[in-house]
Formats: structure tokens, sequence, C-alpha cells
């Protein structure tokens, strides 16, 4: 996933300084190198990837290097857990080589322009490995570097991760579940053996910042030697405990009075239909009977409206308002076009970019979503009914979409987007009510230029009619 | 301070929406009040001072609740180190009366809508007071709740601390220094006598958020139970340790040529008088000797050749850049007023909000900076050359200037400024140097209607040059 652009004072002549400062910096500006320690199991995989999502998402750019990914590359397919054993040399050596593999790949992709966090996913449980790494990324490249240590002795956290492993991992893909426990049953007393875990606070063994997570974070958590501000911002994310099972579902408001009359932004009320997909809507959350289920809407009447009727504590955030279209709210495409044609080619030429006239741009509204985003990935069985733009940011942050496409998801509406996370990664599923609506989604025209014709400009405006007084004729179709 | 507002789709309709929803939240979205826990010296006052200053400039009102200051309000003048024996009941009366004042002021504040985050700073030292604070703020008003405990042992942070305390406290300023100090050892240790010190980790004894900061930050944290976005954010700020004892350097880039000629925003180099002050510059930093000085300067041609004489560590930072005024850039006032009139009035009207076309607003330069502020505020002996716009957001930060007052604040050219961290606030100190420049800034004009003249509108426009060729006779001055 590309990083958003951090600043919105990118000037085209001054890119290539900027670039080219970053290669010469005081220590506190470099990239920064996380190193995950832990047992499998641990919960150090989900958390390096939602940290890498996260990171993405908030403009520095991460990656996650696997050192088992490493290994895979050197084993035709996996053998046992007999490779583990400290006593194996060859096997040793096989991972010692993956482990080095990544490191210097790490340290490789550290050094390109733009770079900002490499992620370095594995057990690292030796002191030797830690010095290491601490050597090659401190010592000789003068990078920055953190230790984030997982724990776990909860037993019900261990065997849900242990589930996922099974299910997940390309190690066991192959093999079938009860031979597959046993296997990483040994797997892990085998690390275990060979575990030198880092001592607590100032005894720890490295001139660094070092983090335990304990019990994915519901145990807490002990920080030393925190100093930059991606470190802090790091410690801030990995703070807050998330679920190891999430469902998170969403909904578009139900189709408006402007909607169907092809008006953008503004605060209508819901059209007839939207008024049904309301109540379906209520009665298919009901059916789902969801535990401690919580509806969080925008602070507009459309959201309110749409989640009226269900029975669930309520929450109105500003944070979930549709993208502010600013001097251009309430317009239609075509009004738009007749007013502001140098707009609406600029838009349609960098839609993530451009911000409206006294508005947001896409990328405004990624970031008033951060906080809530952070909120909702700690929660469980939240209902966020928002807007085409504000889902689009949302869901781009779950499934991870390059920031390019994410002004280009397509949100329909009357129907519920049901978010899973399955192992590593969340998965969509959309779930259509049979209540008829207008669609929405203009899709980026393919002349994007100042001097377009008219006719250019509008070949993607979906469909809708002209004025609120045909929107009755609407209730007898229903 | 007025906090900053967060959203950038602020809609006139929605606002009192947005605030009457805020009443009725579901607890995430709450509230939150931090509660200060310690022995006196061990740094909590500072700490709460700065995480306000922090919070307040980022987005979330906060305040500082000083239980001692309730106390003195209930005696005509302090007495001695008697009055916080354990076993003095009138004495602990009066103080349990503070307590009580001082935390019932805290949540009736918190229930006033646009506040966010209450701190009650003072010892909490006995678990009854901390069961007390609980079930007020968590039990009985329904806000979240979030205990910060500062333990220190480390002889040099606590003779610093104690030192602060003796020149500024309140209680100190009538009293000759050497019996201060006596009474002091003897109130640290009738509150050492009534110290329940929170138990680390998952023994904490309170269902809430708790955070050791072990001393000053440089010893690490301890974390249990975070769980919201603000405790989150706090804790990332708070687990970064900074001085005691602070002093940070900043300056304008030397005049530059667009300066002489009164134009705004783009990359031109230092007029001969602005060079002559990167001279001056560096040769007063060379007398100020300061130890492990570095130099951080923004991406621009004219901040670079400022510090370029500096002999120490430089880094060029793009969150350092100017304003970006967009489709503005590189103009006059006069061009401006010719060329985008209403823009000009606009900005006029509200210079902290308005943003260029294309461009910046003050708020989003706020926001850009706040990584930068952060670290700085983790550093010594920085000397950070930038721009007007650039340092008057610093500035308003470190000084804590009410927002709107921000855009107005005088920076002047060819002067260092020395911000010294005294007692729990920061100072200022100008040393400006004789070397000729103009004034570049413009104050607010008494017309700010779109309707306003064009002598109306350029009224408080300094002077300047009106063409490059006529910087060479500036030369001859020098």
């Amino acid at each position: 996933m590309a990083s958003v652009p951090r600043f919105s004072n990118e000037r085209e002549e001054t890119k290539g300084q900027t670039q080219a400062s970053k290669r010469t910096s005081l220590r506190q500006f470099s990239p920064l190198l996380v190193a995950m320690v832990g047992l499998p199991g641990r919960g150090k995989s989900l958390l390096a990837r939602r940290l890498a999502r996260y990171l993405n998402y908030t403009g520095d750019t991460a990656k996650v290097l696997d050192i088992s990914d490493y290994r895979r590359k050197h084993m035709e397919k996996y053998g046992s857990h007999e490779m583990f054993r400290a006593d194996n040399l060859p096997a040793w050596r096989l991972r010692q080589k993956s482990f080095h593999e990544a490191l210097e790949d790490a340290a490789a992709w550290l050094n390109e322009p733009g770079h900002h966090v490499a992620i370095l996913d594995g057990p690292n449980v030796s002191r030797n490995q830690r010095q290491e790494i601490y050597d090659l990324i401190y010592g000789q490249r003068g990078f920055r570097i953190m230790f984030i240590e997982c724990v776990c002795e909860d037993p019900v956290i261990l065997e849900r991760n242990f589930k996922d492993i099974l299910q997940y991992s390309a190690d066991y893909s192959a093999m079938a579940t009860e031979q597959a426990l046993t296997d990483l049953t040994y797997k892990m007393a085998h690390y275990k053996a060979q575990y030198e875990s880092p001592s607590l606070g100032s005894h720890w063994e490295l001139p660094c910042p070092m983090v335990k997570v304990l019990d994915g974070g519901f145990g807490g958590i002990v920080a030393h030697g925190v100093t930059g501000v991606k470190e802090s911002k790091i410690l801030a994310y990995i703070s807050v405990p998330k679920p190891i099972q999430q469902v998170i579902y969403f909904s578009r408001h139900g189709e408006s009075e402007f909607n169907v009359i092809g008006r953008i932004g503004g605060d209508a009320l819901l059209s007839p239909r939207g008024r049904v997909y309301a109540h379906a809507l209520a009665k298919h959350v009901h059916t789902l009977n969801l535990p401690a289920l919580q509806v969080w809407t925008s602070t507009l009447k459309r959201t309110r409206a749409t989640a009226a009727n269900i029975h669930a504590p309520q929450q109105h955030l500003a944070e979930l308002d549709e993208i502010f279209s600013g001097d251009c709210e309430s317009l239609t495409y075509e009004e738009l076009q007749e007013r502001f044609p140098r707009e609406l080619a600029l838009r349609d030429r960098d839609k993530l970019k451009y911000r409206y006239p006294q508005g947001e741009s896409y990328l405004d509204v990624m970031q008033r979503l951060v906080p809530i985003l952070t909120q909702l990935e700690s929660e469980n069985n939240v209902l966020s009914i928002s807007h085409q733009a504000v889902l689009r940011c949302v869901l781009g942050y779950f499934l991870e979409t390059p920031t390019e496409e994410i002004p280009y998801i397509h949100v329909p509406l009357h129907a519920i987007l049901k978010v899973t996370l399955k192992g590593y990664k969340y998965t969509m599923e959309t779930v259509k009510m049979p209540i008829e609506c207008v669609d929405t989604n203009r899709a980026k025209p393919s002349n994007c230029l100042i001097n377009r014709t008219t006719d250019e400009a509008l070949l993607t405006v979906p469909a809708h009619l002209d004025s609120l007084s045909s929107l009755n004729a609407l209730t007898t179709c229903i």
C-alpha cells in the first residue's frame, strides 16, 4: 500500500530536495526497524501486520519482512518441528541464513527514499540474534531500532492463536489438523528451550527502546527507552489491546432525497425507499442477535434516520460525516460542471488529493478518521452507518487498498458490509438488501483535461431524477 | 488556550447537533479525567502542564486543576510542613476539602460541551482518595478515567525537581531557601508515611487505565488497561522523556530577496543583508558554545543558506517549510488584492482557519508541526531556523498563546529567540541582531469585508521595494 503524503505543502520544486535531505539525517529522523521478539503463537505476526496497516494509512510507509517466508523459500516443503531443534545443525544454519537474508533485506528497504518503518517478524529468541540486529541496523547503517516482545500466558488467547496458525500458516496447509497440532506443540518446545527473554525495564540488554506487550495488550505493556516520534506513535498503537476475533459491520445511510436527484453533500432526509431500507436494516441486524452491539453514525440526518429503528446504544460522530464539499455542497454534477468546470476537472485528475474550495479532500477525510479507526479496531460488533466517501476511506484501511484507489472503491447503497478478521487480514462480505435505489457511483471519466467538453465531463454521471417533486412517484414502486 | 477545531468539515447547520450528541455518548467517547499520583517533587505538575499544553494544541481542550491551589485558597498564608502530617486532623480536613473541591470542579468542567480532558494534579497518595475519584468520575458521572503515577528515585532528577519547587512554588515564595528546604524535606516525609503506591500491572487496584512513569520517563513506563484513543495519545506523549532543564533556539531565515520586494511564499535566495545575518547568526551561536548543538531548518533555500555557516549537525525538514500559499505563492499583497480580492478579505477575516486555494491554513501548519514539536520537546540546544508563519505556530505551542492569536504573533527577521523552561512554563528572550531588514508583519486591517476598497485592503501592508534590481542599492547600506 502506498503511503499517504503527509504534507499539504508539497512544492514541485522542493520535492527532490526533501528526498535528498532525508539521506543525511540526524539520528532522530532516520528510518526505523521494529524487531519482533517472542515464541510462536504469541501474536507477533498479527500485531506486526496490524501495525504495518496502521502506519501505511497514517503516512509512514511500512513493510513486514517475515523470516519464516525466507525459510520457506529454501525448503521444497515443510518437514516437521525437528527443524527447530537447537541441536539440528543443518536446519539451524538454514534458519540463520533466512534470518540474515530478512535482516539484510529490511536494511536495504529502509535505505530507499520514502521508506520509514521495516518490521522484522520472527521469534528472534536469542540474545545473539538481537545483538546482530542491533549491530547491523543501528551500528552499521545508522538507523533507529525498537524491539517489541510479545509475551502471552493467557490460555484463551493462546488457544485462539494456535488455531489461527493451524488454519492459516503455510507450514501446515498440507497437514492434517491432529498432526499439525502435535507438530506445533513440539516446535514451541524447541523455541522455549532457546528462548532468552529480554529483561524488563532498565535491565534490558541493549541501548534502544524495548516494549513488552503482555497477553496481546490485555495484560498491559512495559516500555523502556522510547524516545522518537515514530516509536511513541507505535507505542500508542500497540498499547490498546485489539480483539483476535473481530467482526465489524458497515452500511451507508438509506437512499436520501439528495441521492435521488443527484445532489452531493448537504444534510437531506431519507427518500421513501431509504426509509424502507432503515427498517430492513434494523430487522436484519436484530436477526443477527449480536452481543453488545453498538451503532456509530455520523451527525447528519440521513445516517441518524437510518439507525433510528435499531435497538442498541448509538453514538453520533462528526468524524463520520461525509466529505465536506465546501462551496460545492448540495450541487448536482451538472451544476458543478456549469459553475466550476475547472474544479471538477482537477478533482477527476487527482480525486485523492483534490480539496473542494473551502472543503475537504479524501486525504483530509482519511486523516480525521484515524482516531475512529483505531477505536474501531479495539471493538467488536460495531455497526457503523456513514457515507460513501467516508466508507471508502474506512474500508481502504481495513482491506489495505492502495491509497490511490480508495476514492474509487465501490460502496453500494442498501447493502450491509461485514468485515471479518481472518488470520492476519480482514475480508469483506456484502449483503445486498432487495430495496431499489439509485446508483451514486461516478466512475473516473477518461478525459480529465481542464478544456474537456461538458459531455465528456458528465459522461459517467449516474442517472438521477430532476426534482424532488418526482420523488413521490417512487413511493408507489416499493 | 482555546483548542484547535479538529475537523475541516464543520457545517454551520450541524454544529449544534454535534454539540448535543456529545452529551449522550457511549463510554468510549466520553470526556476523560487524568488523575496524577505521586510524592511531591516527582515531576507530576510539570508533566500535567506539559500534557495539557500538548492536548490543547492538538485539539483536545484540556485543563489542569491543582489541588494545592484550592488548599491555598483556604489559608491566609502557608504555615509549615506540619499541615501535611497524617495525625494533624484539622489540617487533614482542610486538605480533604481542597481535594473534594478540585475533584468536583474537574467533574463540572468535563460536563461542559467541548471540554475533553481534565487533569487533577495532586499527590492522591491514598487508596481511599483514588477510590473516591473513581466512584465520582467513572461511577456517578459516566466519564472515563486514567491514573498517571510519577515514581522517581533518580537523585539528579529529584534534586532538580526540589530546586524548582523551592524557586517556583507559591508555598515557598516568602520563605528563606534553607528553611524552605527543611520544610519540604519534612513535607515529603509526611507524604511518604501516607503513600499507598498503586501496584504494578494487573494487580492495580481499580478497573481503569494506570500508567507508571519512572524517573520522569527516563526509566521507562509501565501501562495497564489503556483502551481509549485519548488514553493512548496521552500514553504516547508521556512515554517520551523530556528534559527538566531545557533551552531551544529559534530564528527566521535571513532577509530574502522576496522579503525585500514584498512577495510571499516561494523559494527565494537570501538578500545581501540576509547573508550578513547568516554570518552574524553563526558567530553568535558559536560564542554560546552550546553542548551537542543541532540545527533544524526547513527544506527551502533561505533557511538552509541561513544555517550554512554554523558548525553543527543539520537536518532539513519539510515540516518546517513555510505555510504554502498555493495559487497565491510568490505574489505581493498588491497583486493578491488585484487578482484575488475575495480571498484576501476571507483570509483577513479568519487568518487561523483560512486556507489558500490549493494551499494551507495556519491550522494545517499547526497540525503538520505536531511530530516536530513533540520531538523538539525531548531535545536540548536545538536551533530551529524556519519561517514567519511556522515560527508563529511553534512559539504558540511553547508559550501557550490562545489559538486565535497565533497568526498575529510578532516574529521579527534578524533576531534569535531563546525559549527556556522555567518552572512549568516556557519563557522567551529575543536577541535582536543589528542588521537592517524589512518588516514583513502585516497587521489585521480594520475592514475585512469582501466589498472593501483596495486602499482599505492594503492599509497595513509593510513597506517594500518594487523590484529586485533595487536590491543592489541595499548592499551599500551594510
